[in-house]
């Protein structure tokens, strides 16, 4: 049973994974062509502003904020020239991105299908997306529960009481995961994007809660040089992060 | 028993109310006066321009549009004049709005805490709001659960086998649920909010998901009149929403 379990574990992974990247795939194909051309519009538009500018009145300054305050609600990022529209928000990383904060529901929203098409099909891909990710988080936390269960026997064969066991493996997990889930993180986030420390407790915090605001999304300041692998960690520091909450809620 | 269970029921409620409520009041008085300072900053940003506008350059209108594009990020509404700063985003409905977000970790992110103090409150406050929701949305289940119940006591006493009861009270519970809970709802927002229907369909899944982009948001829209009671409804749906949705995971 402990080779069947590894199997199952194994056929999870590859199928959470074949989920995620076919789901990046899609949205990336029915967005892609939608936010060029919203951007585009943008685009124009502050041209022809720009060639009227000694016909300015505070009216033309008044709907020109407003046009621009629209489009960068609408995820339209209005800096830049025509050349730079080649940039998309939809390219396959940021399309993966998406698709992981829409399956562990954090939702930070600085990414949203336009299209009804791609928000039709978000509404199918979370409803499987988001049961599938629970039972992947489950998975992991097995793993991180496998930890607490060697520290209960090491104390075991010490002679030390079962209930006292229970109580201390517990604090342990709690401790142990606010100092590398939340501490650690906070401090990493502090250096790598230039927040406070305390603005990167409370994205990590938000993040993890799945409340995700995104008013603070790491790796995204465009004038910022991010580690290698940066991107990578944090997404490992995610999953893990995700299913211990999930196993402190089921203990 | 029936009757201590409604003592503690009503305990719930008030307890849970007055949670938002403190909660509502506290982000209020920290997050109002940062708000109004940087709403200030922004319109004074844009008289500037604007008394410039003869010596406009392209480079003068590319950093015109990036501080605008950084303030509507922030949450700043760059529209309107001095006068209008003082129509808050942190007024008491808008905070209890919010709070209502941060403990059902929808997160739509239109409204966010700004200054540390903020922060670092909000995350203290999700760390006991979150827990007591889970709490809360519990007990709401309950209720739901005793219409599934009637049901099947109804059906048993017509003399159907008990498996086949668990089958057609679990798929009642489930269709139900989508016809209240997403179908209607979304019928109300396309008149409402005057979306079209796949898109009240897609606000509807991203909330009750607690995904929560903010890409759209029920009563946002300045120009429109809302029904009375629209927002409470609104609120009322989300709640029992939730609910089921935990208990459908839980059957």
């Amino acid at each position: 049973t402990m080779c069947s379990n590894k199997i199952q574990a194994s056929l999870l992974v590859v199928s959470y994974s074949t989920y995620l990247l076919l789901g990046a795939i899609v949205f990336r194909a029915l967005e892609k062509n939608a936010e060029k051309e919203q951007k585009m519009a943008v685009i124009q538009m502050k041209e022809a502003f720009l060639q009227n500018f000694t016909r300015l009145t505070a009216a033309d300054v008044e709907q020109f904020v407003k046009n621009l305050t629209e489009a960068v609600q609408r995820g339209v990022y209005p800096v830049g020239n025509e050349s730079q529209t080649e940039l998309s928000n939809w390219d396959f990383s940021n399309s993966f991105f998406f698709v992981g904060t829409v399956v562990s529901t954090i939702g930070y929203g600085t990414l949203c299908p336009k299209t009804a098409a791609g928000q039709i099909f978000c509404v199918l891909f979370a409803s499987f997306g988001i049961p599938l990710n629970i039972v992947f988080l489950h998975q992991v936390g097995k793993m991180l529960s496998l930890l607490c269960e060697r520290l209960g026997r090491w104390l075991y064969a010490k002679g030390m009481k079962k209930k006292k066991i229970k109580f201390l493996t517990l604090l342990f997990f709690l401790v142990m995961g606010i100092l590398v889930f939340l501490c650690l993180p906070s401090f990493v986030f502090q250096v790598a994007e230039g927040w406070s420390y305390s603005e990167g407790v409370y994205f990590a915090f938000i993040t993890l809660s799945t409340i995700g605001f995104g008013d603070y999304v790491v790796g995204k300041q465009p004038d910022r040089n991010y580690p290698p692998y940066y991107r990578s960690l944090v997404a490992i520091w995610i999953i893990f992060g995700l299913a211990w909450i999930a196993l402190l809620f089921n203990l």
